[in-house]
């Protein structure tokens, strides 16, 4: 280890930048301050990184779990020390849920600055812990490159972490060894354990109720037709967790339903059921407690196991389940057809419906929909061959920045973010970024001006209708939100629509041009 | 400790209620979710509870700061789990490092819902120490009132603190024993030291050079005039520190300067001084390191005393050492007068001169002007008396939030916010608090559409002149934010300023009405 400054070119910030590169990590969200100046500088001389600033933390990395759920690869982020890292932790978690490889990068005041404990001194390591996987402070320059490839490693290791790296600045301007960058090592996903395979198919074969619950890779469309085929030989039902990162589905795709959020209706789908197999899936939990209301759906009794872990080779363990069985995909039977176009008043369902016959082939759809879209997916079932990504961690605030990284790792895909107006506001800043790289994403605001699930939720827990305070908290139509503004406020061209023909013509619009739009749907 | 469903009235969230009211802690600064709705309903029975709603949890910590600088007293601030406590934690750091007195509230899933892992569930203490002085877990519905109590104990033990505390849902709809409310237990500041004084007394009759750094308590006009008074008879100077919670300053105080951000200016600042004695003030530190630059302002051979500790009684430490002394506060002598207002081209320093001329007496400025505001207090010595917030803990964002809780505290005083234009999308949310609570707060945008002080540092730590992928991350003139759209947006009237005529125009139609409005100044 040295304190030299190495020359540019040569300094723990170059090394940064040539390891990640060497390992394919090519795009960088960044929000940068001055401990992070080498870093950028470095940058500089690294052309083949894509640079794309966020105006806020919270959008950097969320738009890396977007980036990361489209590529399967990490981008890497760049943060500003704790207070930085901190306003990032909301998307991490979620990313951190949705198992989506990243590699955060988090300038620190140099090492020998520390002990001074200036204004921007706090416990990264005490931050970052709950949201990462792997979390690393950099020793000296030398050991910049081994650190980040060990970074990349964890966040590689199926199936997928968050790796955080704390870069102090003599780090990052200290001259680093001009050796070759150390590379990561990757490893294939763990093969199916046939006991598991053996024990899955015996359940199967044994007549109860079974649902085969999945997620992860599992949701891809060639291991969901497995799935299926296995489901139509046994009698089995395929369903899929709560939430996912990414779920290919549309017409000519097998249909899997998600276990439904609200309690009772988790309880009603898991009713009478006897058996669940865990797909890379955790077994069901209710997403809050509630008095007098159980933590989790699953009924007395019902047998819970495990086909393959989050970490297995997802589609490999439903081959090899359908091979014992014998089961062969066949034709997916056509999903009910989506109803005409509606006019008149404008509602979640009339919305869901213009989605459903307009979206693109191969399109990507964020949804941070809340209580607007718990019904999207009856109505896009049949609709064109499309990913769909949802929340996973429950952390508000991630549509508008996933789609942001969903649209740089897919620049040929149109991207249709589903958006709740409350979770927008969180990270609304992620609206200049789509202006600024002119990324193809069209955003619908469901804006009912206030937190509609909290109103239901003061219901739920049995605290009753909101008077006076509790509405000064839950509701915020006063004064009323104007995205379309927002949206011009940061360079994105946006319109208000207040009936169903109005939200029809602006989506049919929006599908056929490239480049951010957003849509303020006044449901 | 139970878990019986408590009557609405008598569960913990209602002693949480009863037990901050109880302790004058009657603001509640909220952005809540599911697991808060008990919390929620306890607010709408205590309607002697202010809740102000924060669309971003940045705000919400931020506003508590704001409003505990101008009161001396805590708000309460309702957080939702891990993520939406990490969304606070940046103000929460400046508030720490403010000293400000703030309880937080952070609600959990319910004790025996956290072993489910449920898609929210994080570390909540490990996220919640780095930037708190105090962390408490409820243990249960008969721990709410104590566990509240301490908490404000925690955050009224001078110089003022953060206490966090982590609410299970269950701790909050459980049945809480009918009892009067824990009260706090409040102590007065420790005395000043006789021996420190005397010691103090010593060093500035030596005949050095003497600087004495100060802060919290010791900025307040009283305070001030006595440091100045010692100043007078002694030769020394007073400064205050880089960053300070509050000063009141102005025509007919004490003019105090801070010791210079930028590192060479902060050395010079102090070059020659022989001895510095701290009055609540930490001992100067440079904001960053730098290759090859100290990582303190302090020359070689200075001698640094103490002659208060920040939980101390400032006031009475510089009394105690004033009557050693015999120094008498005299006649302040005069600031220089402001330049005349300028026309023409729009700098900092032409809006400057017009705050100088124009802000009205006992108004609050709210500063994080950053680069644009570093030479601010040069036009402003001889304003009408005011009071002035700085960013203390160097997490930008704080600004809009930070006005937003001072004109909670002082409704009949104008808050004027200098706020750089990057820093205020951190948390621009607030700016609907604004509106909703119609706060009487004037926001000027510094609009230079770059991150200025990074441009500044990245040639200040020798990485040299921005690049293309430099500029990608400093920069964000391409697309411009439009602020007079943003506030717009979220109801609050605005108007923008291209020369220093207008920018005069609109700055005196603000200074005369009441209400939110924002001015954005293109420099």
């Amino acid at each position: 280890m040295t304190d030299t400054t190495g020359k540019p070119g040569e300094t723990g910030a170059d090394a940064l930048c040539d390891t990640l590169l060497a390992n394919d990590v090519n795009v960088c969200f960044a929000n940068p301050g001055t401990s992070e100046m080498h870093f950028v500088a470095a940058l500089d001389r690294k052309q083949q990184m894509r640079c794309v600033l966020g105006l806020f933390e919270g959008v950097v990395t969320g738009a890396a779990d977007g980036y990361a759920r489209m590529t399967g690869r990490p981008a890497a982020t760049l943060l500003h020390t704790g207070p930085g890292l901190a306003n990032s932790l909301a998307n991490m978690h979620n990313a951190r849920r949705a198992f989506s490889p990243m590699v955060n990068v988090v300038g620190d005041h140099a090492a020998y600055h520390l002990p001074y404990d200036a204004a921007l001194t706090s416990d990264i390591e005490s931050l970052a812990r709950p949201m990462s996987h792997f979390v690393r402070r950099i020793a000296g320059p030398a050991d910049v490159s081994p650190a980040t490839a060990e970074a990349v490693t964890a966040a590689m290791r199926a199936p997928g972490g968050v790796s955080t790296l704390i870069l102090p600045a003599d780090s990052a301007w200290g001259a680093a060894p001009q050796t070759a960058p150390a590379k990561a090592r990757l490893r294939t996903p763990t093969a199916a354990d046939p006991d598991r395979i053996a024990a899955a198919a015996d359940t199967l074969r044994s007549g109860g109720r079974t649902v085969i619950l999945m997620t992860g890779q599992a949701l891809r469309a060639a291991p969901l037709a497995t799935a299926q085929a296995i489901a139509d030989k046994t009698g089995a039902r395929i369903m899929a967790q709560q939430a996912n990162a990414r779920i290919e589905r549309g017409a000519g795709r097998a249909n899997v339903d998600r276990i439904p959020y609200p309690v009772d209706q988790a309880i009603a789908a898991l009713k009478d059921v006897d058996n669940i197999i865990l797909v890379g899936a955790t077994s069901p939990v209710i997403f809050f407690a509630y008095p007098d209301k159980p933590s989790t759906p699953v009924p007395d009794g019902c047998k819970v196991t495990v086909l393959a872990d989050p970490g297995d080779d997802l589609p490999a363990a439903l081959e090899a389940l359908a091979e014992t069985l014998g089961a062969v995909p066949g034709p997916i039977s056509p999903a009910p057809a989506i109803p005409d176009l509606a006019t008149g008043k404008l509602t979640p369902e009339t919305i869901a419906i213009t989605v459903g016959h307009m979206l693109p082939e191969n399109a990507i759809i964020c949804d941070e929909s809340i209580t607007s879209g718990r019904d999207f997916f009856r109505f896009t079932h049949d609709a064109a061959p499309h990913d769909w990504l949802n929340l996973t961690g429950g952390a508000i605030g991630v549509g508008l920045p996933l789609s942001v990284g969903a649209a740089i790792a897919c620049p040929d895909r149109k991207v249709v973010n589903l958006q709740a107006d409350g979770s927008a506001m969180y990270t609304n800043q992620a609206l200049w970024t789509m202006a600024r790289e002119q990324l193809d994403i069209c955003v619908v605001i469901f804006a009912n001006q206030r937190y509609a699930i909290l109103h239901g939720e003061l219901k739920g827990v049995g605290a009753g209708v909101a008077g006076e305070n509790a509405r000064r908290i839950l509701d915020f139509d006063a004064p009323g939100l104007d995205f379309v503004q927002l949206a011009g406020s940061m360079g994105v061209e946006a319109a208000r629509a207040e009936t169903a023909e109005q939200f029809t013509d602006l989506f049919a619009k929006a599908m056929k041009t490239r480049g951010p739009f957003l849509i303020e749907a006044m449901i």
